[in-house]
């Protein structure tokens, strides 16, 4: 297995696949882990309801097998953390969802946390999964950019939307961390810390981050 | 600066940053950051109560700032994350406490968090700084293994206090992944974690592996 | 549809949902709604783990697509609630999941709720969905039986496991109202009522309970 | 006792009897519970104060006492839930509030409540009893009507008053369920569902519903 | 008004009252505050039910009532604080409750409140209140001296009784500070504080003490 | 020591510590405590951030020992409660915070606890610091005067600020008690309880209140 981290996309756009792959450059080392980003080919287009989430499971999982004797560590790359806990029961490998450890970083860089979400209608989820992870206290709210996946392949327009919705959760909500509700958004991010004047966070360049120390310390997985 | 990161001991015993020194070494690589720990020459030899924790405060911030321009990152190495917001104001670098980090990276392994502290009587000043992290749903309780600085050079004893503190946290507690409530103890954390069959996290490895995320991705600060 | 309600039993033991259609018996009156209880035949002998469970909701969605035309409600009898808001997004129906109706049931018949679990490798799972659920102030800890499903066929023995743990959940976690987190085990509730001297809730009962209000009462689903 | 569920109205006013035993007729079936709605004689002419709560206390307690002969189950019908647990001291019948019920009840049709309240001035002593129940985190904020008792007899202007309080609860407060903070208002529930697009829930309907199932059920209390 | 401080004591018991007044000793400076100690002749003996907290309600409003023109404060002297917001309706004078100021004045003293209670069969009412609060991540829990009325009057089993009960607060629920969950049992708090090694709160004295504050600083009261 | 009170100004303004003194004055009467009120000369012109928090700390230790034979209670008057838990290491006093005392008064006042503060800057401070204190689910929210030293000396300005913010708070936060994060600005709060119709807590009133009935009561500290 090596040092080999796996990261993969749950849905079935390379072009995100590629996305996610670029933001992961700064975390590559010459004498450092391998980063492979992977396509779930069995995945659908973009996954926006919770049985998109609940979908994935099963195919991901099988993925996981696949590649758990080349891999040292396993990033599940959709904000939605589809199968973490069924995918942690498969290997006995360190995986991180992107939104548990993008939470948990943006915990280190401020005091509430807000989150751009793409679609509004993930709101009871995020709400759900937020109080799971038992850091609500520590949640400013979520404010969505509210495009679809043709709308969203108009940079300006993201970005331009991507910026009002960080305002609002900034002077609305009282926000002063932002997370990235999305995979593949990393390209963003300089522009909206600079605009907005926060720190923000790309979550699956927080959970390869972790991946890389896990697989450095080796810590045992229960 | 480059990619240098600073981890200060917030105690004067330079048997203690040796000890977080030689921690660090998984963390360390051919191609990637510098990791320097330093001595707070100024601090007391052991950091045991609140006085002890604000005492170290301004020779920190005296510290960080003359490390400042060397420096890409702080860790300050001190279970108390003592200082650390008054750090974060006093440098535009990343920040971090080795508690806030340790927790924080303890719950992508585990759901109830269980700290192995060194005195039973920093439990008041431990409760405090958990509900302020926002993350007492999380926390299983702490036990201490009770024992002096001079108790604690005997190795084989500190272990054996070590195991029967996390049995009484897994057991008694429920809690299913550990955190070493001291720095400068990592030497400790395989034994514990095949003794106990759980993750057990050291924080300043924890932290450091943050800074070198915080490193490479280039966070904006508040 | 009517005033039909399918209980789908997501293993495929037809023997659990033999008894979970017995426990129903007191739910049915002659002007009533009709219970009809199915077994998803796709399930597994028994859900124990994530992955179970998360493996059950696919073909779940598509055992509630196929009874949609003639199911005025749905009751999903797994203590994991497998796909709960997965199956809310298939139908516009109403659907329970037993967990969720168990518990919140409980909350209006005693103060602390205590939960009787059949395996204590659950326990993570069942934390996460408690702070999910956002009742944990309310909920008094979990104890498990620890019987494998063959030893669950030792009705006496399984009773005495069951009395064990109810008795500790009321003295040592000060439950005074227990739910047994478990499908077809009603048949013990009375026993367990009358030696603890606690009232306690079968999660399907109190599911389909809430079912059969939901479908007099026509509630809009979201 | 049979199976009649005594339905207690704590105001004086006969009107507000009547439009709740109107509002449980779907509840009510051929071979079901009987469901008896009685008005508390000596109450005020409506409860609008904490005075107001605990002045009913004694009497109310008092009418159990003459109707636990002859009842299987207890509804108090007025949303401050004035006596529920010294209306359990009085009765080994099952008791429900219908604050209480039509709070849990909403709690399984969405992911956060939102309480339309008649008037403001009950905020604080709603606040209280939401955090005395424990389900804080699942509660989006209320928004009172604001109309007095001569008022609310102008139909249409007390539902056009429910609308726009529903869209506020909806739309600033990210409610997605919404509980009438009343008894006797279940005829609006339909238009409200219709036009906002939310599951409303009366309490009083929820209440009963959950007593139907403890009748049948026979659930030990405490 | 001038600066009279009435003191309720909600049960019939003149015994609690001149225990109370006697308690009260400390507060009272020849230059302060008359602090005068009323028994509510209509109360039960022992307030030991939530149906004996709400029975006292009205005639301990009718007695404010009486006194409203003669004094500048209320205490309602019982641990179950009755009718406290009934109260502060009744009048525009600040009203303390002995529960409310004792927790929150222990919240000073200690970070976790332990409460001694009298009987184990109030821990549920108390566990409401605690929420209602909101202050239960600060609560440690509640032991029972489970002694009744005729007993208690054996001093020195009493006191015995008290020491076990802080002693199993302190030692098994980590409490580092204790309240007397009881009115007129401040004769007890110097030997508790000197056999346990904690601050012990008697609540009467607490909520007096609060109550001097308030006529001196002449709070508006809403 | 006697009964004097030592409240130290932990800023080395005397005319903040000269505004304090005359605020105090309700608080002494003839037979009374001795409330003396200090200026910690090495303290900063102001205390707004958490460095100035911080590097208040040793020297305010340092004055309490000097102090510490003729003071029976210390208050610390700023609102951060620098150094709140290492002075409660330093002596065997009793030790008042006003932000801690203010905050706990106000929930004997009200339901929902607003702050007016100063500077907005201290937002994320404040909030760590509710939640330490546990008490959040009755925190309404904070607003900001947002007046520097130099405006502050302009009381008519102030003034409308101050009552501006508190409407803000009671209107949009649905506070129904406000507090002042502050020392020294007592003179403003019968303007402002006249003016919004709530109570208003000046933190070091309510400090110097909390701090006399320590001292009458003798509470013992841990």
């Amino acid at each position: 297995m090596g040092n080999r981290i796996a990261v993969i996309n749950p849905n079935s756009s390379t072009t995100v696949t590629d996305d996610i792959d670029r933001a992961l450059e700064p975390l590559r080392t010459s004498g450092g882990e391998t980063i492979d980003c992977l396509t779930l080919a069995d995945g659908p287009p973009g996954i926006e309801s919770q049985t998109d989430v609940d979908g994935v499971v099963m195919p991901l999982c099988d993925l996981v097998k696949a590649q758990d004797n080349t891999a040292a560590a396993f990033v599940i790359a959709c904000f939605s953390d589809p199968g973490l806990h069924a995918v942690r029961e498969t290997t006995d490998k360190p995986v991180f969802g992107i939104a548990e450890s993008g939470l948990l970083t943006a915990m280190t860089l401020g005091d509430r946390v807000g989150l751009i979400a793409i679609l509004a209608s993930g709101a009871a989820r995020h709400a759900r999964y937020i109080r799971a992870l038992g850091i609500e206290s520590r949640f400013a709210g979520e404010a969505a950019v509210g495009l679809g996946v043709t709308e969203l392949a108009d940079e300006a327009r993201t970005l331009a939307r991507m910026i009002e919705t960080g305002q609002q959760l900034r002077d609305d909500h009282g926000a002063n961390v932002l997370v990235m509700g999305c995979a593949g958004m990393a390209r963003y991010r300089g522009t909206l810390e600079d605009t907005l004047g926060l720190p923000v966070v790309d979550p699956t360049q927080a959970a390869v981050g972790m991946a890389i120390s896990a697989v450095r310390l080796g810590y045992r997985t229960t």
